[in-house]
């Protein structure tokens, strides 16, 4: 089992809020449209199940825990073979001025080409987070930042 | 032991050219300093020792293998304790239109928060090559992507 792993921190004029932006972003349909994918749907609290939608298919996640501003966690229902029964797990912690997120993506069988581009993938996707509670602004799927043939 | 993975493709419009030009930027000392740091010296051939300087510190990696347009590895022997003993691993290779690269950076002890930091900051490293090579400009420290209180 091998397991992707990313850190963004985060900052903002309102740090004491801060923490709780990101963790809206990770907990509601609107803010994660905000910085993964505008067609995102679903249910975003614990048990439900939420629908990520790009323009070559998806993913379908189980809300598996959520404990506010401190940790999220999402298992893998539906979407790539190599996705299915993984889970990605978020934790949030404040640390003076910053919101540090470290974000894990655990369970790979293998460390599959497509692994490697997910990793790189999700990188640009938390850059994106960040940029979202920062400025307002994240670069969602279909205005993701491109790394490769794959997207 | 636990790897940080990685995938970009980069394409422009004399894809027959593209792979070697990925090379060169990281197989000379002009290049490297193109897309990861602007501070970096020494000598890029085999056997050689690569310094990359940054504003709170640097890595120092001898070049372990070098195959033309396919691969290159160095071993990381100077820097945080964590790197130090390392691998890095560049697989190229041409795809259609595309230059396809896979990247390793092999050989961390523990998943320590450090590599998370490094894992994303590396994904930005990547697209930062992409972008030397697919528009000329690059985004080196100490003009880097930053994306935590570390950097």
């Amino acid at each position: 089992m091998v397991d992707i792993l990313h850190r963004i921190g985060v900052t903002t004029p309102a740090p004491e809020a801060t923490t709780r932006r990101v963790y809206d972003a990770l907990t509601t349909v609107a803010g994660l449209a905000g910085w993964w994918t505008e067609d995102t749907r679903g249910s975003a609290g614990v048990g439900g199940r939420l629908e990520f939608r790009f323009p070559d298919g998806g993913f379908e996640m189980e809300v598996a825990e959520l404990r506010p501003r401190e940790r999220v966690v999402w298992r893998v229902v539906g979407g790539p073979d190599e996705w299915v029964g993984t889970t990605i797990e978020w934790d949030l912690r404040q640390d003076g001025d910053w919101t540090i997120v470290l974000f894990a993506h655990r369970g790979w069988r293998e460390p599959v080409e497509f692994m490697h581009h997910c990793s790189t993938k999700w990188a640009t996707f938390l850059v994106s987070l960040k940029a979202l509670v920062e400025h307002g602004a994240g670069a969602p799927s279909p205005r993701d930042v491109k790394i490769d043939d794959w997207n």
